[in-house]
């Protein structure tokens, strides 16, 4: 069974599974986690449910892989200093793919609360690789003297950083943007952590 | 036509509006911004929906209206020092009044995507209140000479607030607490702005 299971699953193409990604984040945007179906997925991909499901599991760890997919953890930035990482952070994606990509978080993480498995895909898949990526480079800071190891603020970067980017639309009416992190690592998350 | 319309509006008595406002944050919870129609409130209330949109003009305002009685603003926050201000705004609810806060809060946010009208009224009756009453507070620190007037973080002391209130949840897979936001104020917020 397993070298059957393994057969099949090297069908799959990255160029094709790049292709369903697209498709999934195509329906995401157009109906939302609720109503998009593995049906949909499987009529717009030609593909057949079987393997969708064999391949991915379900529909939630299929939906967070290809967010995942469109915007991959780069565990590569090292600047040298902890501002030079956070400003690359921020400079990472263009404003437009922020911008879209916020709106497809939003909704995500909001479906979150309904969705036990969403939940755990997106733990495991997008929270837990930013956890990771922010330790490795606070650390570096430690590591050079640039921050305290014991500065309390450290366990709420993520806080800071994810929170901005959830609220800046309702508060200040737009979206996020390079220019907005920018500053707002500036004002907020470096004096916070002593840097 | 002023002076009826002032006659039937005091029809309606405080303890009437507080009923009408509790049976709308059920219905809130039970089935969501989206589905929650004029209809049901009627239903729900005995009341008229000629006499709804009436007093509340539509169902944005009243269901804003109706969050904003349940956690109205203190204006009346004035422990003498910063730090004692906010901890007092963190020990404002109880930790389960803030857990259903923030339900509601997050389903509310989400719909203002969808809904310009809900978005106008969540920022009038719930974020421009929290702001003025945040500046007060801000105006007062600095009066005192405890944070500096140029202090670039106090332009974001909302979006470091509501942002962690917005992400505990996915993060730390449990909900904001007295204790949370009390920890979250020491080590990044009072930090961030110099206190």
């Amino acid at each position: 069974m397993t070298e059957v299971a393994t057969v099949r699953r090297s069908r799959i193409t990255p160029e094709r599974e790049a292709e369903l990604y697209a498709a999934v984040i195509e329906l995401l945007r157009e109906v939302g986690y609720d109503a998009l179906t593995m049906d949909a997925v499987a009529a717009r991909t030609k593909s057949s449910k079987a393997t969708l499901y064999r391949q991915w599991g379900g529909k939630a760890e299929l939906v967070v892989k290809a967010l995942r997919h469109q915007k991959p953890v780069n565990g590569d930035i090292d600047t040298g200093s902890l501002r030079g990482d956070f400003h690359a952070m921020a400079r990472r994606d263009t404003d437009c793919e922020m911008e879209q990509h916020s709106a497809l978080m939003r909704g995500l993480a909001t479906a979150t609360h309904e969705n036990p498995d969403l939940l755990r895909a997106f733990r495991e898949l997008i929270i837990e690789p930013e956890i990771e990526e922010l330790d490795t480079l606070l650390q570096r800071a430690v590591d050079r003297g640039e921050i305290r190891a014991d500065n309390p603020a450290k366990d709420y970067v993520l806080h800071m950083l994810i929170g901005a980017f959830a609220v800046r639309n309702i508060i200040d009416q737009q979206p996020p943007t390079q220019d907005f992190l920018t500053s707002y690592m500036d004002a907020v998350i470096l004096p916070a952590l002593g840097a």
